[in-house]
């Protein structure tokens, strides 16, 4: 019921080569509160709904609980979401044991690209694959219910370039 | 996916004699937008996540869609719900083949006793039991999620005399 997790740029599209698998990823929002985020997400066929609580002061660790529904349910929930829906396509990439998720987003996100590595505990050691670019864990503009009200497109150059 | 339903006041507690059941239920929610609010329910020892769209004009029907989940789960959820977590016992009352609940608030909401039908579809015809009182359906004030925020103890004088 706890996330572990670290945020990243990317440098490269060298990813894609080395992805095994790449998804198509819809969600929305019921909740973009930071402190009880509630997401609606159509992952290739399936459906998911989330919540995920506050996060720790660096923003490696947060609650989240998981539940996966019906393709139909979730269609039917991201119908009643937020304005700003979110599309993205997902490649998971392997590196040294470790599972990269790589975000290429679409629509208002366009130009966004985010790896993110899930750790079983804090302080784990991961390896960084040549790759990967900045890291940009617990900046809250990169968060996906962020990106729902203020996407990629709309951000100013200076908040572009910071990545 | 789709909730009909009437509320109402009640005018005297011979609904206790006639229950069949009653159960202890404490909630909270997740988001309060009447556009999609977001509810953590223990029944009995039951969990349920509901999410709920916007009501139509005579506040009769609703969007429900609805998910049963482990106590412990829910326990988790209502931890990082919003302030204000609503606690009732339930009364089921059979009348002329339909069931009424009956809720009795405690707590913030403690002299607030509100009894609900759902329906199979607008419209359809329903008998009412003499110790029912007023309708109040689609009065906003009665909605948990509002009662949540705005508990009964917290009216006025005259919205209390209302019912």
């Amino acid at each position: 019921m706890k996330e572990v997790e670290h945020k990243f740029l990317v440098r490269s599209d060298e990813y894609r080569a080395l992805a095994r698998k790449s998804t198509r990823i819809t969600q929305g929002f019921l909740n973009t509160h930071p402190e009880r985020t509630v997401r609606v997400r159509i992952k290739g066929r399936e459906g998911f709904l989330t919540v995920k609580g506050l996060s720790n002061e660096s923003g490696t660790s947060r609650f989240e609980w998981e539940k996966e529904i019906s393709e139909n349910e979730a269609a039917a929930l991201l119908n009643l979401c937020e304005p700003g829906v979110i599309d993205k396509t997902r490649y998971e990439v392997l590196h040294e044991g470790h599972c990269y998720e790589v975000d290429e987003f679409h629509g208002e996100n366009e130009g966004l690209i985010i790896a993110e590595i899930e750790l079983e505990e804090e302080g784990q050691v991961f390896s960084k694959p040549s790759w990967l670019g900045k890291e940009v864990t617990g900046i809250t503009r990169y968060y996906n219910s962020m990106l729902s009200n203020h996407p990629f497109k709309k951000w100013s150059e200076k908040e572009q370039d910071d990545g």
